[in-house]
């Protein structure tokens, strides 16, 4: 993406070849910072302050702390500190799991003096893999919306997302906001709702920021809007991204896209997930039942950061300091509940067929554990 | 309800016999402030700005508008300005018709030198009535609520709400806070979800501080996590008030209600709304289509206000400057996802059958209206 006239992703190596440099998103939408990460425990600190998120972002920032702890010690023993380390910052994205998986591959039966320039390049890999992936959901995404463009004749096409699954949640372009772009830049008219998304208000702070940046019209609602939107035919599609998705189809993804997906359903307005293959889960089946979801610290919910009158960040409270508070990251959105899913392979409808269909490579493991 | 030590209407006759006295409701949870009313104007201010909300107690301080109205003029003339003036605060809520109805017909066909002490009387009668008809809604909901504590055997039984309808919605006690108080008072276990209710917040700064001060166990939770914790078991039944009503029995409530509506449904939870009868919009029969959808000023959704580092109140910004926002204040409840009406008269189905079981007063009126 290009900022301010420079074209950035949200990761790459710094100049003396072996920092990392993030942008630290934290500080958006009011102020755009890079953070520099040159340990293994800095890696895990932006995974797990949400100095970075989104499901790929996230594995590709475990795969360069895996080479800023190798980097420091190449040995056996410092490879698992950082698999262990790293695996523990976020327990529902699976892109993690499967980033790390690919790392230690790619490393560990390497002779030691290898292993740090194998893990640099496995982990620039995993980056320019991403940025293709996300191209290729951009291009099904679009036709889709043409479509849909093409259907409604005239007025622009309004897409409700959820989250923020562009490219900041990305290492470029995103999942659910790469059509988008492309369909903006190709003239196809759209308007995007953008659901706050709280605790953390990823939507109102970099959805918002990101297609402020990109010049594409949206107006930024509360999370309890877009019901009332879909009955009054205010929204043609939804699309979201997703952290994890199970083998039969089942979604995680950020906190209330059920409820969307809920809302989609009772209106018949079409519902779709973008989602690069890293995040299927091939184990798992029955969403609501096997995706671990996770509990964060009530303060995300008890408090709230903004640009102060001053112009300064600041935190507020906006709970009675006696009352508790509970705070889930995720929830599942039945795959009954779901149109499609838009994959760097094309499109499928959300069922272990449909998912199937576009990676056969799959179908003997799933069947052989008897998934039916 | 009491506060520290004082028990306190949310709106009363301050001692001078004139002035009324409120609750400003912005300033909560942190502060407990009274505003003290002395012109129709600051009525109007104070429904408008929401200082005080919830659809009865708008009744009530609009009924004390036109006094206030009268005492400075008891001529026809002001009376009509009060009631145009008032009437235009707030769109959606019926009680606030319907009290500017009943203060007209208690007033203009009096003698000009009786009218002042008439609107008075009239406006105590509605205050009073407000509170026997929140009583009765508590104990007819404390019913539904032992049932369901019984049959769930073991556990405090969970409940969540969306927004505030409690004793800061109405004169004392709530619409569907009264029962969880009497439910509380009485030792059925209670443990209470409250959504946080964005873009006002009304939930976790009302109805968390309502419960807190009363010692009513709870959890604030954003609106986006009622779909989760009733796929997982932790709702046992969720309770609302309404701002309206139709015949037919479709429900306004703050925008969200909707959401939850619908993950109770998928979720088989049990989904109350708790209306005094003033609610009830006889004229209307679709909701969706024919009740007005209040839209207020974006920087509700831009902007939010809590206590800041240094124990002041301050407003933060949570969007980047350029970006628009859109703010429906509420959204409507099909029928068909509502288990049941908690009024004053008792229990009953959430349709025109439903409602004329109770209400069969109006069944003449309805009827030749032609609604079937």
């Amino acid at each position: 993406m290009r900022i301010a006239g420079e074209w950035y992703r949200t990761i790459r190596v710094a100049d003396d070849g072996r920092s990392v440099d993030v942008i630290d998103q934290r500080a958006l939408p009011f102020s755009f910072e890079i953070m520099r990460l040159t340990t293994v425990e800095q890696a895990a600190f932006a995974i797990s302050e949400m100095v970075v998120r989104g499901a790929p972002l996230i594995g590709a920032t475990a795969a360069y702390g895996v080479c800023l702890a190798l980097l420091k010690n190449p040995m056996h023993g410092s490879l698992d500190r950082a698999l262990e380390l790293l695996g523990a910052t976020r327990p529902t994205a699976v892109n993690l799991r499967w980033a790390l998986e690919v790392m230690d591959e790619a490393v560990r039966y390497l002779p030691v003096e290898e292993r740090v320039a194998a893990a640099y390049q496995r982990a620039a890999r995993i980056c320019d893999d991403d940025v293709e992936i996300s191209k290729s959901i951009g291009r099904h995404g679009l036709a889709i919306f043409r479509e849909l463009a093409a259907a409604k004749g005239s007025g622009p096409l309004n897409i409700l997302t959820h989250c923020n699954a562009g490219w900041l949640a990305t290492v470029d372009w995103g999942t659910a906001l790469a059509p988008i772009y492309m369909a903006h830049d190709e003239g196809v008219g759209v308007h995007v709702w953008v659901d706050e998304t709280r605790p953390r208000n990823q939507g109102a702070s970099l959805t918002a920021y990101e297609l402020g940046a990109h010049g594409v019209p949206h107006s930024v609602i509360v999370d309890n809007c877009g019901g009332h939107l879909m009955q009054h035919g205010m929204v043609d599609v939804c699309i979201v991204g997703t952290d994890r998705t199970t083998a039969a189809g089942d979604v995680a993804n950020k906190i209330g896209t059920y409820l969307k997906a809920l809302a989609a359903r009772d209106n018949g307005v079409p519902f779709y997930v973008a989602l690069p293959q890293t995040t299927i889960d091939w184990q798992a089946r029955d969403g609501v039942a096997e995706i671990p979801i996770e509990e964060r610290e009530a303060r995300e919910v008890r408090f709230i950061s903004g640009l102060g009158p001053d112009g300064r960040v600041v935190e507020v409270e906006l709970t009675p300091p006696s009352s508790p508070a509970a705070n889930y990251a995720f929830d599942v959105t039945p795959a009954r509940l779901v149109t499609g899913f838009i994959t760097d392979r094309g499109v499928c409808e959300a069922s272990l067929d449909g998912l199937l269909s576009l990676f056969p490579e799959w179908e003997s493991d799933v069947r052989e554990e008897g998934f039916e």
